[in-house]
């Protein structure tokens, strides 16, 4: 199918919001005949499009493929910056990688690197973030904050409430957040964020925030060693989810709370991410790169570093680390 | 010439270190005939080196010309491993921004980008850095320290300490230090330096410190708004200098000096950049992002961020400014 016509149709059903629409509206509409029209049709179908057609009212998608790519993205977006520029590819290295490399290239804020698939996928601290084909949100934004390098870690927080606000918005489950940056659903991992930052001395150039989401993975599709550990949101609700539904959601709840916080301050974010964090008020063991601190996380500051209370009483601020539960 | 065989010729002379070479010796090393030795110290001549032959002695190299290529700065330098990977364009739009996206693709510590001329040449907060062909030393560092994010100014400090170091090493002046970034003399700017990072919340990935140096522009060849306010190592000695050379003790002054840093921290490089600091002890302006501050400059603190204590008292710590004298 030329891309044109199946852009122009997936629009058209995109418009009608699960309303029919006859073929007459829709032929007029791309501007070709309705026997191209149901050729069409066909074509979406066999990619996994479920069509109803009633006589008389015409037609209307009832469930999309779980498929991404940039119209699929942007068909639907309700933002006015994040996701705007959308650069999606099949398979990549690492959508980071291709985001630092845009942001360099000076790509305009709010654009958004997505794959299907990422063989070298990264998590803090460079480590392996698994990312198969086909069944999670690999996806990095980049933004433009006019803000000084301290406070880039309060955009983690954020983009952990973002995500959070979006899957509650989606979908039954009530995740919550391990600071700095893990998503947990009954104490396995559901979502990492990795924040980097291209900067200068006290100005920051460019912000890039990956995300690593598990939609639709089955159990048997995480390798052994990460079945106790991580879990996806097909595996709590037994259901095939769009991912991109979730990644329109989640470019629109990072957008107003970005909004937010460009012109109120981390304070109203700060709120939100104490609602929903477990690590607070417990006793914690924090592996840091400079040793290992125990106490209890008594909350975050301002700017978003973890405070911990050690046991002769000495508060500890944590810029970061790898947080475990006594 | 071919490029294998001129290498090896100036690898000989620079062994030699000024000592006459015999054309036999020249032949015996490059492995090949003494009439074709005397063709290529023919085109050598023609390049602009200045040799002279004297019987039964043989051949040395008297003056090199101004010329920077990856060899000339191989050749004769003495570090281990800043400078080791170069990265030689004649023209580029900017040092920084390919050194950026090597840093990003994974090369090697000590990576250095070099251009003879840029056509968009940038200094702190995306200022123009005008950097004409042939003239200036226009070159970008990369070093992956294992350091916290908000480390990084004191690495700006270190590299115009290097800067000053070899500039007094290889000529007569006395330059000094305009906190962060400038070296002054005269009071006019012969030396920016902007540095720049790559990191996540807690972590460096890569520094890529930036330096512009105006070696051999007479005064005519700086635009006219920049002629009252900039100078360069010929306009303040009267001489033309091998860029190649400065490069290299460039890169030895901060090699040890970066090594210096690592093993005993900011402390040591805090000593010597004060002992060339300008701003110290003087009323100062500081125009910063937020607002201007006016007080007197007295000190940097152990993260290299300058102090300034205002009229009424208060200390305030700045992290980056335009600075000017009352």
């Amino acid at each position: 199918m030329q891309t044109g016509i199946r852009a122009k149709l997936l629009e058209a059903f995109s418009k009608a919001d699960g309303e029919f629409l006859s073929g007459q509206k829709i032929s007029d509409y791309i501007g070709c005949s309705r026997t191209a029209v149901w050729k069409h049709m066909e074509e979406l179908r066999k990619e996994g499009y479920e069509l109803e057609a009633v006589r008389r009212l015409g037609y209307r998608i009832t469930k999309k493929p779980d498929k991404i790519s940039s119209n699929e993205i942007q068909l639907g977006l309700k933002t006015t910056m994040m996701g705007r520029h959308i650069h999606f590819e099949e398979i990549v290295s690492s959508t980071q990688k291709i985001a630092r490399n845009l942001a360099n290239e000076g790509v305009e804020e709010g654009t958004i690197v997505v794959a299907d698939q990422q063989t070298n996928g990264k998590g803090r601290m460079a480590r392996v973030w698994y990312s198969p084909k086909g069944t999670g949100i690999w996806m990095s934004m980049i933004i433009r904050p006019n803000l000084p390098v301290n406070q880039t870690p309060q955009l983690t927080l954020l983009t952990a409430v973002a995500i959070v606000q979006a899957i509650e918005e989606l979908t039954p489950l009530k995740p919550e957040i391990k600071w700095p940056n893990d998503i947990m659903l009954n104490g396995k991992k559901l979502v990492g964020i990795l924040t980097e930052l291209q900067a200068e001395a006290d100005q920051v150039h460019s912000v890039i925030i990956g995300t690593g989401i598990n939609v639709n993975q089955k159990i048997d599709d995480f390798p052994e060693e990460l079945q106790s550990i991580a879990t996806s949101i097909f595996i709590e609700t037994g259901t095939v989810w769009e991912r991109a539904q979730f990644i329109q959601m989640i470019l629109l709840k990072f957008e107003g709370l970005y909004s937010l916080f460009l012109t109120q301050g981390f304070k109203p974010i700060k709120l939100l991410w104490e609602s929903y964090a477990i690590s607070l008020n417990k006793k914690i063991i924090a592996r840091t790169l400079s040793g290992t601190i125990v106490g209890k996380a008594i909350g975050i500051d301002d700017d978003g570093v973890l405070l911990i209370e050690t046991n002769n009483r000495v508060i500890e601020r944590i810029y970061s680390a790898d947080i475990d539960f006594q």
